[in-house]
Parts: structure tokens; sequence; C-alpha cells
């Protein structure tokens, strides 16, 4: 079918920008889509870098101040890379502009700061998506789908982590470009960066938390600024614990820290339900674990999924069985799920009032952290 | 050498006296020991069922009343292997009457109940030790002698779990022999049976838990109850999770369930230093996983070391490299250290003491269960 | 810098044009080249679903006459896509017009069919390769530059296999598009499609193959026929195992198969040499499994490294520590190497000679199936 | 009940003596039989050894001629923990004395000197055991239990193997204790130490073996005798692979080395069907891998079974289920499987003939690794 054209405008080139891009790039070669992306143009404060990757990637022109990116005409969809402080003034100006609005994960540095993003969202009615891209690995949502069609029975518990080791050394240092490190930029430490992309997968799979219980700690509490040149105070949370109640009636269990040496990028879940359990782990992302108990009962046991087969979500617009993707393939499927919405004209999530509970919930637990008592995220 | 023989009395005969008889029998054959276990005698209320177990496992004598048992001049030890809340008595009665005192874990109900048992043998000056058997799995003590040369650096993280799922089905019934669904024989529920070796080898691999918080669950609020027939509310906690400060400035996560569907006896830990991480899992005994980070960096990885050489602990003893051992082992290798203790007149833990502090970080969780705040167990 | 444009014309457009066309049009997102590929034309046989691919994929044009295309001044790159029993005449073609040559595996049919392919690149002088992809999955790379470094001592085995089992069932058919069921159109059946995958990478990585002892076996003896409608003998080889000496002293063994229930793409290769020993598995492959024998005694494991650091092969082009690539990448990377190489001056491999090799290898162990004797490659 | 004593004497004590004195001192604690071992006698050259074996295990008495030994009244049973080439003698020699006769593994250096054992045996109607232990470690039992309910439907392929690393060193020395690497006392080298084990097995579960075509490798062809102080040629073969066609129709592949730097134990073995598979490793000796192609599709994955529930093989005379077993209780297992075949009346295999044909397929390996042919055990 002809296509119809939907031009980007992309606020940032960094590491996300890439991976966003790509899926720009890739997802009309893999899925049949009403609407083809159009790499418009790329926004970054020194042109020079900008222009560099839009030759890289093949934007079409290059702007450097994201208001003018966003009084364009000829841009349909702006999608913000940009650091995190930056999130809700730029979709705020987008969705006043009519634009349609993507945003890298967090939505914002708080419940604060995101709860206007959602309002002006809706208020223009304009379509919008938090890019919480591992919704979108292929086994995590064929668990998905499981644990929705009860397949579990009732759900006892739910526990994640997301481990990482890049910041144990005393010679990272703050400020500057590694804004991560910096919470007047990102919000938070981990709970913001890794923890968030737990709870966002736990609340779309097993439902909404209702209390939290937390415990952070930054163990390394002075570094050397990229700003200043000087040792200063740490200020965001290097690692983050949590016990947490659901809904329904189940105990969550979280972790995110990035002084777990030996990880990388640990991130993994389990559900555990009267009748069977699921697992998943992104160091194996192409397998889910699967243990049915109502197997007979010598042959019970965890089953290692490939889930590469035509059958698998996803999996027949790629290669054949056996044959694994890897982690960028979860931002082509969410581009493709999002646009299909799109045609559809029904609202993909994680939308930004979706991902406005998953900053609820962070901030309950940075409160309880805080505060030494459960806190509850519906107050925040 | 002509051994000295060390008669054991041995109260009840259920599952853990037969790990722990075959101990006695084993432990001569594999180790050098100036002292040999003699199975003196076996008590148990009902004397048929006694007198079975004695003619199973070789026990000279029976007797149905333990206080007959500890009375008697040709017994030198008594092990407890009754029901929790017979172990305070029993073992105050056998530290006051001089013999070796023995119990099976957890060392009592509760804090209060405990005390008095560690003050009881140390009044008494008799040797005494409690079987946290997983401390003697080669692996994890192997893992122990790692962590305490130092090479993992400064400790960051220590995670326990130890999940179950045998208690899932509304049919199980609490009360008769189902003792450990009664918190008024066992103390708690998962917390004093399955966290408490989790907390064991976390406080002697990583020192002492300086503050916790915690939730606990009870999933199944009624259950038929095999002393009256009449269904009755479920006393116990059925699932625990908590965090933990740790004296070092660690972080602890700890879970215990029995509603983890597909688990039967998943009891993993790990710890995260600057250096290197160390984990281990029971599911897989003979292996332990190790990550060094002053490895050359591409070939930087987990390594799965098979804990089965005979420079590992223990294995000098047994058969030759790349041969497992079973879970028994873990209790023939607790005996062999007691009884060189033993010789060499050195208390070797866990002691009743070291049990105790098991046992208040327990209380302390239960209790920051019931009321939602931090607690710390040195208050308990 | 400016990018010299490399108009690619492709044969084909099956599984493997997809797989080439995605390498065509990512590489320059990810490689710093010199040149640029750009999709002139696809060539098939039926214009509509030559018109379709060339729409999905973006190619300038298409072509119904393989010939027409090899004629055609516009085109600077022939890759072959078609079926192994049009390989040989259109690289031949292809060559003696001047064209760089590039063709899926394996080569051609037999050696008898590769020889004359070999000599007209060669005399052409024109740049070839042929997609043995899976030396370019980085940690297949990596283990290869491990070994080559000699880190390994003496090599003492060598083992691989390739395992599917999508043949097993009766209702598979032969003939029409099942080509790989048709030893006309395909040459054998699980020896030139699989089991040249692990010889290509053996020869790559171990050296040369002095002789060989194998069998084969076709378990369903009669299929029905696409072509004809009516049951046929099935011709090719289901199954293959093989015995192999390496010129270096050491000993192969090898192992394809569409019979082995529960493997889709079970691609696994060891090499064990006195002070190391390697291993990789394609069901994990951002893996690689790494034994030295240097390591201190009771350290000593199987390190599982994951290859997804900037040190590792190519990884620097792609995302962060912990997130792995999947199976495309492989044909990315060889892309990548080839322009490499054509801007050095340098032919990279596999070449249609070093190609040729494993056909010998082939043909030699379906030599030794049907006589039952040790039968050597060089002769082939 | 009251059980009959079955008076052992035990032939050699080493590391198997050490194995088999396990089983007979802990069979009657786990398992109800009607016969109970009674460790009569053990014999040895060197008195002392004898002696120290004796009291470690506690043999009643000790030889140190084995002819004494097989003529005493008191023994009903001679076990023959021996090296290789003393087993036919001491089997012929015992079975005329009416003796039951159990050997270690393999039954002798070849198939000439093992028929007469056969014959010896069935002769006197003595009841008779090979320890192949394998069979009896409960996955594998297990295993053999589904194949041979036909639950896998038609065999395609049985691949297995054995991997050792402990003789790399040139440092190793042949003859004296070493008789492993002497052929004139072990017979041949891997291929009756560890071959024969997987052969052993496969027989078990996929039927007797029509032809094999194989190759052997010495690595290192000289080594320091301790016989004579000297370097001499190494008689035994280092490695072996083996190609097998089995009755069945299936295929099968195997491998023995000890030159496989990191494996200690690697024995492992897969069996393909054409509905499902099964696989197992020693180096997870309690799990049973299960593929079955009937579950739901995208549902499909190999499942790994932890086989320590009440209703596997064996465990119901154990723990509880998750709790893994050890090496040494295939021996166990071995011993309580043969002590109820002699209450019923029944032979429980391998017995002598069972294990003649093992030694069949290991010469006709052997032969064809000396001519280069296919051959057939049935002709060895």
């Amino acid at each position: 079918m002809a296509r119809k054209q939907l031009r980007v405008g992309l606020v940032g080139h960094g590491f996300m920008a890439r991976t966003h891009s790509n899926a720009y790039k890739s997802v009309s070669q893999f899925f049949d889509l009403e609407y083809e992306p159009v790499l418009q143009a790329v926004c970054g404060r020194h042109r020079d870098d900008a222009e560099a990757f839009a030759q890289q990637w093949g934007y079409a022109s290059v702007e450097t101040d994201w208001k003018t990116l966003v009084g364009r005409d000829d841009i349909d969809l702006i999608d913000i890379c940009a650091p995190n402080h930056l999130h809700a003034r730029i979709a705020i100006a987008a969705a006043e502009a009519g634009k349609i609005v993507l945003t890298e994960k967090p939505l914002a540095r708080n419940t604060a700061e995101a709860r206007p993003m959602v309002e002006a969202v809706e208020k223009a009615g304009v379509a919008n998506l938090v890019w919480y891209n591992y919704r979108r690995i292929p086994a995590v949502t064929y668990l998905r789908n499981i644990v929705a069609s009860g397949a579990l029975g009732r759900i006892f518990h739910y526990r994640a982590n997301f481990l990482q080791d890049w910041t144990i050394s005393q010679d990272v240092t703050q400020g500057g470009g590694n804004w991560r490190l910096d919470s007047a930029v990102a919000g938070s430490g981990v709970t913001g960066d890794l923890l968030a992309h737990c709870l966002d997968t736990a609340l779309w799979i097993n439902g909404s938390i209702s209390s939290v219980t937390a415990a952070t700690e930054t163990f390394i509490k002075e570094r050397k600024s990229e700003d200043t040149g000087k040792s200063e105070s740490v200020t965001i949370d290097d690692a983050v614990e949590a016990i947490a109640r659901f809904g329904n009636g189940s105990l969550g269990l979280f972790e995110s820290t990035r002084y777990a040496r030996g990880h990388k990028a640990a991130y993994t879940l389990e559900i555990n339900g009267a009748e069977a359990s699921l697992a998943w782990d992104l160091d194996d992302l192409n397998h889910l674990l699967w243990f049915d108990h109502r197997v007979d009962g010598p042959l019970r046991g965890w089953s290692r999924i490939s889930v590469t087969d035509a059958e698998h979500p996803y999996l027949s617009h790629w290669w054949v069985p056996g044959l694994g993707l890897g982690y960028e393939h979860s931002f082509i499927h969410t581009l493709a799920d999002f646009l299909e919405g799109l045609s559809a004209g029904e609202q993909v999530g994680p939308t930004f009032r979706d991902a406005l509970e998953t900053t609820q919930v962070c901030d309950a637990i940075l409160k309880s952290a805080a505060t030494g008592q459960w806190e509850s995220p519906s107050e925040s």
C-alpha cells in the first residue's frame, strides 16, 4: 500500500537517539504499516554534532533550538531523547503545537513535573508514548500475554531487578555529560533510570501497586564534578531496594543498583501464580522460562522456551525459528505497535498517563527511603 | 588411631533425625577424627515408631521421654530433632546435665525463648551447635573463605532467597504432624523455617545486620486443623520480604516463601563487592559463580567453578574431580567440623550464641512486618 | 567523509535476500566506511514478487533475468541469493562481466561445480565473498582471535554440530519451493546446508582437515513432490555424522541433522587446547565460554563472557555493555568487513577459494558415507 | 523384618572399593531389603593398606591373596575392585566357588577375556553384576523409563560423550599405580574406561549397535614408566571418536577423551525421537532435560526437570523435593536393585552378559580405529 509519511523531529543525538533512529529507519522493512517515518530533522545544541548525526542516520535537516523544531510545520512527531529535566517543557510545547509526542523514559524527573505533561497531551488530544522498550522484547510481551490469559491463577509474587556495575569506580565523575549522576538533571539515580524499567513492566503485567517500603544508598558520597572540577556531594541514589504490595494482593520485591559487580544490564523478572510461574532475563532475552504445575507430576520442570517462532509476538516479521533478536528490536516493535495504534485510532501504551503511574511509584519509593515508612503511590 | 566414643542421644525421628543419623553413621569413614559417634539411643513419644527408627539406623536403645534420655549416664551428646517449641526445655535440661547439646535449627521459636538456652550452655560450659547445615555445602564454605580473604573488596550488596511451593494448595492442613504451619509450635512460618537459613549464612559471610524493614503475608487465611478437624485461622507467615542494612554498610535483600510455584528448595545467594562477586544456588549445589573484575577486560565473565577438586573445602575426603556431592553431605561436614573442634577444644559455629543473632534478626523482621517501621535486631 | 556508492544487484528475494538487504541498508549507520551500498536492482523470475520485495526494501529497479542484471553497467556488485544450482553460472558470468561477486553459501553444489567459480573470480581479479555469516557473530570472531593468539596451546579437539528438527514430519514435501530437500538443486541435504557452516568456521579457526570418515542417513525415504504431486524417493541426506583429522593433529567431531527434535538452529562449537578451551552456542549467541587452566586451581571454571563490551569485536559500533545483538548482525558485520577490505585492497574471507575448501570437505564426507572408507578432501 | 546377612568379600581397596563399601554400609538405612550386606573381608596385596582400609570401613577381616578370599566359606559375595587384568581370573574362580560375583566395570580387557567370564557365571548359576553405576543416577533411570514407554516415538539420534582432562600434562606417568595408562593392565585407554560407560547406558536405553566407524588418538606418545623409570611408548588410546548405527535405525555419535581441557567428568547424553527428546549431564546430575513436541506450539521448550520428587526413581528413599543426591548414590541404588533382584530371584542388569555386549562394541570401535573400516560388534 502507499504509505503516509510521518515526519519525525528528534531532540537529542545520544545513545537513545541512535536506538530510536534505527527504529524509524528499519520499521517499514519489517512491518506493513500505513505510516512510514521520515527522518525530517534532528536537534542538538551543538550544530556540528547534530550535523554529524544527521549525516550518519540520514536526517534531512538540523536544528539547534528545540523550540524552532517544535514550531516547524513540516514535523508531525516530536521524539524527545534529551536529558530528563528537559522532557516536560519540550513535551508540553510539542503537545500545544499539536504534534505527536514521544519521549524516552522516564516521563519526567518526578510526579510534580510529569502531571502537567499528561494534562498537556490529553488536552491537546495528541498521540503520545514513553519508550519503555522492554515491554516489546518478544519474550516479555509473550509473558504478559500468558499472564493476561489468566493461566497463572492467583498471583502471589512478582520480583524484578536491574543490576549494573558501571559507577563503582571513584574515577567516574558527575555533571557535564554524566548527567545520570546529577539529580538536578536526572531527577534521581537508579530509581528513575533502572528501577523505572522494572516498575513499568511490573505495572503492565501485574497491575497497580498500593504501597511500598524502600531503602536507597549512595555508596560513593563525593565525586569530581565535570562542571566545577571540584569534588562535590553525590546527590543521586546508587542503589534502591523496595518491597511492594500490589493491588491484587501479591507481594513485590525490587532492586536496582549500579554497584553489582559483574552485572552490566541484569534485568530479570519473575512472577509466581498458583498454577504456573514465568521468568525472564535480559541476558538471555530470546528465552522465557515457564513452569506449569498442571503438567504430569514427574515431568514438571522449568521449560526454557525459545521465543523465536512465528507464533510468538513479532517473530513472524523476522527470520526463522531459533534465530534470536537483539536489544534494538524492542524499539522497532515499540514503534510498530505505536504506528499501528495511530492507524487504528487507538492509544498504545505506555502512554504518558501509564508512565505517570510508574513515576508515582518511583516517588513513593524515594519518599519511603527518606521517611522509613510505608508510602502509597496514589498520594504522590 | 583409636577413636574415643561419643555416645549420641537423639530426640525425634523425623526427616531431620534421618539426616543427622546419616551423618553420625558416615562421618568416620570419610574423616579421620578423634571422636567416633555411637548411636546410643533415640527418643520418641511413640515407642513403636522410635523402635522402627532405631532398627533402621542401628540405635542401641529407645526412650519415650526425653527427660529420661537426658538423665542417662551413658549419653554424652543430646541432639534435638524435635519440633521447635521443645528445643528450649530439652536443651537447657541437657546443658544442666552436662551434655554436649546440638539442636536442629532454628535455635528456638523466638529470642525470648532462645536467650536462656545460650545462657544455659555457656554457664554449663558444654559444647553446643545449631545445625545450620548450608554453611557446610562445600561451595558455600569456599564462598565464605573467599569473602573472608578480602578478595571482594568493599561489599555493596548481599541478597538471598529461599523459595518453596508446597503449601499453595488449600488442601494442606495445619496442626498435628504439620506443625510447621502452627505458630504455637514453630514460632513463625517461613521466617524461622527458611529465611533463618538465609540469615545464618548471611551473618556468617557478611557480618551483622543493624536494621531491617519487612513485609509478611499469609495468603491462605484459613486451613483445616488436624487437631480439631475444623477450619481455623492460619497463624504463620506464608511469605516474607525484607530489606536489611548490614554493619559493613552494604544493603541486604531477602525473601522466603512457600508460594513460589516451581521452586522446591530454591536457596540462592549472591554477594557483590567492589572487585568481585560470588553467587550460589542450592539447585546447582556443587558449583560456585565467581566474577573477578581484575581479569583482563574482554575475558571477564562469570566463572562457573565446579567445587569438586581436592583443593576445595571437604572434597579431599570424597571422590575425584567432577563428581558432585548431595544435600546430606552438608550434615556430615557440620558434624566433622564440630568433632574436630571438640578435639581441639575450640567452639565451632554456629553455636547457640551465633544462632541467637539469627533469631534476633528473624524477630526484628517479624516486628517490622507488624509495625511497618524499621527495626533493629539488637533490641530484640 | 563522502562515501563512494557501490551499486548492488541482488539475485533472489527469499529469506537470505532479506538478511543481505538488511545488511546493505544498515551498514552505513553503524560503520564508517568508504563505500556505501546502494540498492540498485533486485532480480526474480516472477516480476510481481520481485517488485514487492523492491518496494519493501527500497531497491530502485527490478529484473526478471539474471543475465540482464549481470549485463547492466550501473551495477557494481552481484549478490547471489538464488538456489544452489544457480550459483556457478551466475557467479561466473558476473565475474566475466567484471562485477564484484558475493554469493550465499554454500559456494556450489559440489567441488566440480565450485572450482570453475574460483578460477573465474581469480582470473577476472574481482573481489568475492561467500556469506558464511557465523564467522562474524562477535563471540565467534573473538573466539577465533583468542585461538589465533595461541592462548590455547596445542589443540586436541574440535567439535561442532548444527541440529534442526523441521523435516521430521512426513507432511513436509520436496521439490518446488522446498528445494533444500531436492539434491538436484541443493547438491546435498544437511551436509551442504548445515554442516557447511560448521566446517567453514572449523577450517577458519582450526586449520585444514586432512581426512574424514562419515555416515549419512535419510530417515524418511519418500516424500510427496511439489513438482509431480507424487510420492518420490528422497535424494538428500537428512543427517550426517563425521569424524575428522585436522592438519594440526587434533580430532574433529561433527554432526548435522534436521531430525533432532527440540533443536531449531542448534549450532554449537567447542575447541580444547592444552592450556584452555572455548565454546559457543548459537542459542546463546552473545556469550562465549572460556576455561583457562592457568587460573589459580580452586578458582578455575568455565567463564561465561558477555561479548557485548566495546573491547569485543564489532561491539563499539553498537550499544552499551550487556545489551545483546541478534542473528542478522552477523550479516552486517560480514558486509562491513568486506567493504573495509575493498577500501584497503585486501581480500576478506571467506573468499570463493576459502569456500572451495569447505566444499571439498563436504564432498569427502559424502564420499566417505558412500564408500565406508576414510577420504581426503584434497582429492575432491 | 529380620534381614538375611550377605557376607561380602571385597578385592581391592582403591577409589572404587570406597564407593562400593559406602553402598554396602548405607543401603540398609535407605532401602527395606531382605538382604543386609555384611563387610566380612577385604583383600589387598599389602596387608598394611588392607588393614587400614578394613579399619576405616569396618571390614571384619583382611586377606592378602584373593584365592584365599574366594575359598572362604564365610563369604557369600565376591566384589572385584582390582585392576582390569585381574577381573577374569577372580570372577571365574569366584563363580566356580559358587559365590555371587560383582565386578567393577569394564567386565574385562576385551571380548576374548570376557566371554569365559560370562560362561562361568552362567554355568555356575550365580547372580552377577557389573557396576556400571550411571544407569542408577535417578535422572538416567527416569530417562530410560520414558524412552522405554515409547513416548519419544521413532528414535533418530543418540549421542553421548565422556570428557576429562587429567592426562594432558607430560608429567603424568604410566605403569605402577597409574595402570589406567597401561594397556597391558587396563586393556585400552579411554575406550574401556570412559566410553564403556557411554556405551553401557546407550545399549540399555537405545538397544543394540550393529556397526561402528571410529578413530583413536594417542596425543602424548611417550611417558615415563613408574615401573622402569624410563620414557616408554604410551600404548593406550587418549581419545576416541565413534559413529554408530543402532539396530533400531538411529545414528549414534560418541566421544571420550582425557584431553578436553576444562572437563573433569563431562558425561552427557541425548536422545532424539520423532515426538520428544531427552538429555542429561553428569555435571548437573539431578536434572533431566525434556522436550515434548506435543506441547502447544508457542509453549514448547526444553524443560529442566528436578529429578528429586518422591515420584522419581529411588527418590522416595531419600530427602524431600529439591534436595539433590550425589555421585555415590548411584552405587547405593545399583546395590539396592541387585539385592531386590536376589530376593525376587531375578537377574538385574547389567549382568556379565549385558556387559559383554558393551565390551564387544568397544572392541569393534578399537578395531575400526585400526582398520579404517566399519566394523560389527557381533563379530568381536
